[in-house]
């Protein structure tokens, strides 16, 4: 086993070395553009970790890992179209350096450019690695469409919302974990396992992002902190905190999460206590040690050295180990 | 063999009675409706058919045929974004009848979709499926991408447009019958001769489709008559012409070609003139012609009974009789 940077290393060689620029440059251009902006690189990473925790050589598992990663740029390319966002990784979106359509297609061909890097292997693992895939697209889509669904909703329940970010996020860290065990050819529980692990861990993950949107430390946290309060975003926190408000906190959450004040400040204090003060922020930190756990319960059953439970433990903890 | 009505029907009762309606509605709906409205349905036709021609039952061929159809729908969804269409087969193209985000995401889960249908078949065939698939819809953005880069470009010449028809075109016509022989498991040779008939003969079709913007039977041409002509498109007519102009004609073409008039009754008549005296009228016939005879030429070389022989250059004439 290696450390994460190793992996990171691996992957971030590939995309200086490879260049996907080619004719109509117009189409490829925008996509060596957003693949060469970088980002932490973790959902490929995790599918060359899984590869040499059930003991194949990292690199066999090389193209699974750059699909997901050129995946996953699609589906920012795509989201940043819907969500009508000027940056990403602190650049320009591609529909605005270029224009919507070129949003449109150079995304498109991305999603295709993705499932050919699976023809580097043999057929049946080529089946099991883009039946997987496709599975796993159309579930991304799906959280998606959920996620645009629930800013026109104002009954959406906990439930929902976690079926939502576990469609929308999780499944992907689930799957490029899984695509890992796939090429290193492990047994099925094994294949099913590192799926369960990836998705828990990928919930917590999101969960964690919703609680440090509010209370992280802007020293350390990337965003802006009160960005989801300042949007009226029906997170954990504020499903959680309208379920367990008195009538009086309720009506008070409700009333703030009705209106976009110019100056923020005193909406991101104000709905932050009532966040407190029903609980919800220590409900969201349970939430999140529960789906952490529940990862790391699965780990108990995998067939793989100790060592390496080890490994994946860490791994998680420090994903989990942000600042709060 | 039977006629073509018979593939057709096998189509539309698929169409006809699998519901793609599902949560989230606001995702799936929107798919369930473009591929309502039909069409000639004439790409899945034709992986039906070739699938017969090799001798296989075409039913085993269904799952690939509606992959293709699927994909045709996901490009026109696309597309209609691009071109900021309102109609679509007589009715509101998706992203007029819901949004610009819906047109994107549907669209998206549909490329997806298409990709699952080959899960249908054992590993050897769906690999050789999804990996035509994948160059083919690749090659399918790298079309759109050139005919955008086109519209910007006053240089654009004879060899380029006839690749960009047949990026845009021709390959999923020469795809679907390549999928219908992969399918039957026929020989390597044989599926690359039905692909090449089907890229000539989708060639010859696109270039008609030109031919018949122009000089079609205003009775029995479904689209506006001059369409082309009043948008100022490059289509193979007019850079045949161009190209064959005098100086005068040359002069005279470039200037229509420069205003969009309000009435364009004029433009239209002083154009197709152009078109005639420049002889880039019967050079268009002729390049219809000669894509058309490549495409019977390779049915020559083909492993198959003398009638199929017939059956698919009857298809072929009947393709290319549309009334002129």
């Amino acid at each position: 086993m290696h450390p994460i940077g190793h992996y990171q290393q691996i992957i971030s060689d590939y995309f200086a070395t490879t260049s996907l620029e080619k004719e109509p440059v117009n189409l490829y251009r925008p996509i060596q553009y957003i693949v060469s902006l970088g980002g932490k690189r973790m959902r490929p990473v995790l599918t060359l970790m899984a590869a040499e925790i059930f003991n194949a050589d990292c690199r066999k598992a090389l193209p699974a890992a750059i699909a997901v990663e050129i995946f996953h740029n699609f589906s920012l390319v795509h989201d940043d179209i819907m969500d009508d966002a000027p940056l990403r990784r602190g650049h320009q979106t591609v529909h605005e350096k270029w224009d919507l359509n070129t949003g449109i297609l150079s995304g498109d061909a991305m999603l295709i450019l993705a499932y050919r890097h699976f023809e580097e292997y043999e057929p049946e693992v080529f089946r099991s690695l883009a039946k997987l895939f496709s599975k796993t697209a159309l579930e991304v889509c799906e959280g998606q469409q959920w996620d645009v669904d629930f800013e026109q909703r104002d009954d959406v329940t906990l439930p929902e919302y976690l079926r939502m970010i576990e469609y929308k996020t999780a499944v992907l860290v689930a799957a490029a974990m899984k695509m890992g065990a796939i090429v290193a050819q492990t047994t099925q529980e094994n294949c099913d396992l590192i799926y369960d692990f990836g998705l828990n861990l990928g919930i917590a993950f999101q969960l964690q992002d919703d609680y440090l949107d509010a209370f992280g430390d802007p020293e350390t946290f990337g965003k802006q902190v009160g960005g989801d309060i300042i949007e009226n975003k029906k997170t954990y926190l504020y499903l959680k905190a309208l379920a367990q408000a008195n009538p009086y906190e309720k009506e008070n959450l409700l009333q703030w999460f009705a209106i976009q004040p110019e100056d923020y400040t005193d909406k991101i204090v104000a709905v932050k206590n009532i966040f407190r003060h029903t609980g919800a922020d220590a409900a969201t930190k349970q939430a999140i040690e529960d789906y952490t756990l529940k990862a790391f319960a699965t780990l108990e059953k995998m067939d793989i050295s100790e060592d390496k439970k080890a490994m994946l433990k860490n791994f998680g903890l420090g994903l989990m180990g942000r600042k709060v």
